[in-house]
């Protein structure tokens, strides 16, 4: 009989990240080593639909977000997904506001969308993990510590090499630009934003073109060339006495910041002070986070965040003060498998045990096989006919790591021949004995 | 200052849920609990894109489902939400085939979307909680017995009270309506399915207006009268000694199922033969089944699912068979919390201790957090100002089980008054003790 189906090409869309098993079960631990280390400062799980009303999601957005938005119309519904998990957070703090306990703390792990230009390492659909401590009309600057804690713990604990979490603070930067007669932050942040690539030099130009004055460019560089230990640029700032109130109280923050951290017991190499951190100059009002992988600068920041004196205002007109911090985790798990950084675990399966029954004994084996998943273990049976070669390499292929036969002879003695698949060492041991090794 | 700020509504879209931190954490909990149980029988978990080619995606579908796509155009995109998460499980299988090792045994918990009518209860964004087994051209029946175990493990660790899964065969059905002449099956078993609401004279005038002859009526009213222990049921099928080869291979099939159940330790409680089962018939071709909670019938099947001999015949030539099932997991979480037998527990948060620092201790109360954190506990520090009473009743409102005051005596001693939150005993411990009493 001819076959002559249609074949429709299976695919998916440019900008769409799927993994195969071995890739998806690394992913999965990764994201389950965020989810608990977030759980250990008692963050909250949080899960918001991905579609919402566009008038409630777009409340706040133009320009390029907007645009990238997956926006259309579904019956009379004007729909969007999600473009990010922060402004979820504030609908829904605004509209349950009654009933949450504050300090409301949240982490929330959840794919948004942005139709972005798909290029290398862009994705249109991604994970974001994001924590959030939202105060109700207050929240203590030791929150802002803590975050930095919450960052060291979960890269520590993702184990991608040495890192460094970058801190500054909004408002002693706005104030050092109000001491001095700047005016326009956002073009001059842009411009500094570019120091570490195009050097002093051509900042100072730019700036001047600004229509700063000489004086002003050059307490800008002074500012941008401060380095040392957290205490050392502190102590530095603190000596120029600079008469703003903003100024003074950001450089407060930030030495407070600094103090907990030590009582949070971060480690002195894990965190800098940096002047010249750009990021979220337009939604941030105080401290704001950047972090580094030090051998994989290039990447940019994996982890950045801050601090917002009002979530929610689009939604109500209760004060709600936050902090929070988002890990692009799509991205950064592509880069870094692209690396060579991660990947090539050989695991594609939680199974721990595969039970591979031969001549009559189907049936025990799989009674077996429930007694010892009782117990907690992942056991599989091999089910399906054919050479026992075959069935060896079913466990060779997907990374099981013991396998065991099951004859006539294990059935009558209640034993099994356990082979370490990577060793290649076998041990005849009771199913008992079996539970208890593999427990461990 | 007036503020005049414009306050848009917070609100989501009629037909999603989201939840309160409570509910939210019991269906976290309860998602774990599947996913733990899927693992603990070798399923390797998947993640697929939400939004797919509208071709690809609904290469097949046609009315209904079609209808209730959500789709819509990016740039010169065709795009569709997935709406179910076969589909996409047919999509990755025949797009990354020669990568993937054969049986793949996959699980995928996740959203998919249907932009049904709303109405109480049904929801147009929920999770699918799903197994498949996908052979390579063939697959053993036994992995149809495993299904069956898989549904009880997973229902008996859910805790939702008795439940009942049925077990019918496509084959066996088909073959029977070939015996007695029937060639309109899908009508006949519309008509069949309403039978336990309408009884048997209208069930018999219904088929006599299809067309069916007398003799055909009498004999499908026996079939489906017939009741008693699998093996009764079986015993009688046999009986019947119908000369049909479909027939002949369901009924074998059932055997085989039912006999490997017992290996499995299915209680015999927990399945029964119904061979009422209209479920999918326009799209299973073996095993059916459906699952009932013994003390909540109305809900209707709970997890469902089925054999299919070609999972994947839009998208490749290879015959891709396959057995899996579904828990629509959204709907059931809400009927069961709105029928009042899951939810109330109290439990807000996973922090497990909440430390409340008093005079000068917030440094070293970050310090003991930070140890007892290290030791896998979930802790949490009161961090902002205000009265000792709105503390503790911070840690009341949410359910944290333990607290812990930390004054300048406790700092002096290395001690904490440890306080049991629901008793309201308070014991005196060093750190170790509160680690190793929390670890439990």
């Amino acid at each position: 009989m001819k076959d002559d189906r249609q074949i429709i090409e299976p695919s998916i869309l440019a900008g769409f990240m799927e993994l195969l098993p071995e890739d998806q079960i690394l992913f999965d631990s990764m994201i389950n080593t965020i989810k608990k280390t977030y759980e250990s400062y008692g963050f909250i799980p949080l899960d918001t639909p991905v579609i919402e009303k566009s008038e409630v999601l777009l409340a706040k957005s133009g320009g390029e977000t907007a645009k990238q938005v997956y926006r259309f119309n579904k019956g009379d519904n004007d729909l969007s997904l999600r473009f990010d998990l922060t402004v979820p957070l504030a609908r829904y703090v605004a509209q349950h506001y009654g009933q949450l306990t504050f300090p409301f703390r949240r982490y929330h792990i959840g794919k948004v969308y942005r139709g972005e230009k798909p290029q290398r390492g862009r994705f249109r659909e991604f994970y974001q993990c994001d924590i959030d401590i939202v105060g109700n009309g207050n929240l203590s600057v030791i929150n802002d510590a803590e975050i930095v804690s919450i960052i060291y713990s979960t890269f520590k604990a993702l184990g991608f090499g040495d890192f460094t979490i970058m801190i500054n603070n909004r408002k002693l930067l706005n104030g050092f630009f109000d001491s001095v007669g700047v005016d326009n932050r956002l073009d001059v942040m842009r411009v500094i934003d570019k120091i570490d690539k195009v050097g002093e030099a051509v900042i100072a130009k730019e700036l001047l073109e600004l229509g700063l004055t000489q004086v002003a460019v050059d307490s800008i560089l002074e500012l941008t060339r401060l380095t040392g230990t957290p205490d050392e640029i502190l102590q530095q700032l603190g000596k120029w006495s600079i008469d703003n109130a903003s100024f003074a109280e950001g450089l407060n923050e930030l030495n407070q910041v600094c103090q907990y951290l030590n009582a949070f017991k971060v480690p002195q190499a894990n965190f800098a002070l940096n002047l010249k951190i750009a990021r979220g100059l337009d939604y941030y009002t105080g401290t704001v986070y950047e972090t580094f992988l030090n051998d994989y600068q290039s990447l940019g920041s994996v982890c950045s965040g801050g601090r917002y004196d009002d979530l929610a205002s689009s939604y109500t007109k209760q004060k709600l003060p936050g902090v929070g911090i988002s890990i692009g985790f799509t991205r950064l798990f592509y880069k870094l498998r692209e690396a060579g950084i991660i990947g090539g675990t050989g695991r594609c399966t939680p199974t721990k045990l595969l039970l591979i029954p031969m001549q009559d004994t189907m049936a025990y084996t799989l009674e077996i096989a429930t007694e010892i998943r009782s117990k907690g273990i992942n056991v599989e049976v091999y089910m399906n006919e054919g050479k026992m070669g075959k069935k060896f390499s079913y466990a060779d292929k997907l990374g099981i790591p013991y396998t065991a036969a099951v004859g006539s002879n294990e059935m009558e003695n209640g034993v099994l021949n356990l082979k370490d698949m990577k060793s290649g060492e076998q041990m005849e041991l009771t199913i008992d004995e079996i539970i208890r090794k593999l427990c461990q």
